[in-house]
């Protein structure tokens, strides 16, 4: 994402968060670095512990309060173009104060990042005193719900590096089997940068039998082996933006009695097979029940009724989905109770998994985008475990 | 970090904390995932958007809120054994609110992480409309600044294998002429695995030429050139704790004048030798300038002074250096203004830097620990800019 070839709108995204703000009679939204400075500036940064903050005004121009040393990339970065610089032994608070009173803020209602540590919040209360706050998702989430032409073709780029090397890793099949899911891992994010990502979108799960039940666990010093249901959960992202995806495989099967090895043949759990159907079943119904007008909830209900009807219903210990744009996890939430109504140019993962404690888990995901009658999927790779 | 081979007693950190907290009339400390959080729990996860919070009051037992779907790992990676587990689909305000009256929070201080989120701090609020917040800081740095000497222990190893990296991309020599810095970036992150980090500690910058003089450029297509000066300034992490060290080297330079090539011969910038001695000699002053009992700004001013005498001052636009521990910038920062006493124990990066606009920077960085009477280096690469 440079400067000279912006992708992105950004200035017309922050005229529709200032409209926004006008409706609700929001004086000021404030940001830190993260993916809704990004979405409005085009500035890309982690959070830092520098007063980094950008104050979008109901009307008129935004400011930054920003490290001098940001200067430069602030101006190459962003089409925002006040700055209020500090330098490394300035109080920032003092820099703080000098917005605040020349953007008049000093009371009514401020929102802030929803994601701003407390360590500036508390700087924004003692600057504001009567102020009272909201959080910025009372805007900024509406604008960045659905996704612009632009948003999802970069996503689907995403989506496509994933699904490539998704197919390299299934391929490497037997020859797999003794890696330790931290090699996989790695070899999983080299693939990535290959295909042109911009390093993980997440940290990369490689969770090898029993790991594969910790729907969090990333990845260990486990050796893979003949017959493990490995669970692979990975993403990369493409000018800012993450795919997501989790494919569940078994890199080879030992059938042999005769290995001399005590613990005999290595063949996959003895209820893998069903288990794998079940949530297979689960995503393809959840897919399949994605339409715009019904709730969010409705979409994790499909998928549940699938695996509760298998008897499965309490080893699916997590959601169904949730939203994927600059964050790898944002709304819509596709969880129980979310009855936001779905709308074209969502995009949400569904993921349906199924954890056997101390044996194995099974989970399969791809993105989905809502169209007008229905949705389509941004991934395209294999959902079968066979390596073959 | 396993659960089975702890490296540090979390226990023991956490009763530190209650006594403080006890002493400062603290009722409780409230911490989100991140290194507060790791300090005293052993429990190691980013910032999510669900709730997952560690309360310490301040006496008896800690207790997570936490995602069921966290229940296992919490388990395996934390020796705090109480958990309000909640579930997608519940209202994870409600389980605070039990854990606030279990507590008996409903009034005085409490201290919640720097680094929570305002989506998190607002739920706090409401769920404790008569206490009185502060900062975790407010105990947890004191207890985080001087190293235990088993945290010195791994982080001396996370040093060494930047080191060991560095003088490695060093040897690359001429054969580094024509990566971009991405590419280089690459290489250096594939060989701090290699050598058994766990990924880098923060975005890798390789600045090439003008983009050197850019104090946070990370990395981008340009082609490393002969006669660039190249901003080399990365780390990685051993069981949990980073390394953080800068190196400034030019791969090489064409003295030939009949190449050809228009451009002519690609030596390295006329400033470039006066620039790259004073920041040496600046580190080398500011290193030698450590020692327990001068305030932190000391130091800084050290490194200053020399670069000041030079008529560089302008162009040396950050701070000398900041404290490394969990967190690859925490306390101690070594900047104008902070008179934060030393004390053996501490772990710092100096890295004096001058940045010329358009055309390159330098800078140079080390970790230290000050000992007794002085100061040690965790870093021992050479400090050269030439690859011969």
């Amino acid at each position: 994402m440079t400067a000279s070839q912006p992708t992105f709108d950004y200035e017309a995204r922050t005229r529709a968060c200032q409209e926004a703000l006008a409706d609700r009679a929001i004086e000021c939204v404030v940001l830190s670095p993260g993916p809704n400075m990004t979405y409005l500036s085009g500035f890309v940064d982690e959070p830092m512990e520098r007063h980094l903050l950008l104050f979008v005004p109901q009307s008129g121009e935004p400011i930054f309060l920003a490290p001098t040393m940001y200067d430069e990339q602030l101006q190459a970065d962003s089409w925002v173009s006040r700055r209020r610089l500090w330098d490394d032994g300035d109080d920032p608070t003092d820099a703080l104060a000098e917005i605040v009173a020349d953007l008049d803020l000093a009371g009514g209602r401020v929102l802030v990042d929803d994601r701003m540590w407390a360590l500036f919040t508390q700087d924004l209360r003692d600057a504001m005193p009567d102020a009272t706050f909201g959080l910025a998702s009372e805007v900024l989430t509406e604008l960045r719900l659905t996704k612009s032409e632009a948003e999802l073709e970069v996503m689907a780029r995403a989506a496509t590096v994933a699904d490539d090397v998704s197919v390299e890793i299934r391929e490497l099949g037997s020859s797999a089997v003794g890696m330790t899911e931290a090699e996989l891992a790695r070899e999983i994010e080299t693939r990535l940068a290959d295909h042109g990502g911009d390093g993980p979108s997440f940290e990369t799960i490689v969770g090898a039998g029993p790991n594969g039940a910790k729907p969090h666990h990333r990845h260990g010093d486990r050796a893979i082996r003949a017959g493990d249901p490995v669970v692979l959960d990975f993403g990369t992202r493409v000018d800012g933006y993450p795919s997501d995806q989790t494919r569940t495989v078994v890199f080879g099967e030992d059938d042999s009695t005769a290995t001399g090895d005590s613990t005999g043949p290595e063949t996959v759990p003895d209820e893998f097979s069903r288990v794998f159907e079940t949530v297979r079943e689960a995503q393809e119904t959840a897919v399949a029940a994605v339409e715009p007008g019904i709730p969010a909830e409705a979409v994790d209900r499909a998928a549940r009724d699938v695996i509760e009807a298998a008897g499965y219903g309490e080893q699916f210990v997590h959601r169904t989905g949730h939203g994927v744009g600059l964050e790898v996890h944002e709304p819509p939430y596709i969880v129980a109770g979310n009855e936001r109504t779905l709308e074209p140019g969502m995009v949400f993962s569904i993921e349906p998994g199924i954890y056997v404690q101390d044996s194995f888990g099974v989970r399969i995901e791809d993105l989905v985008v809502v169209t007008e009658d229905g949705c389509r999927r941004l991934n395209d790779s294999p959902h079968g475990y066979t390596v073959r």
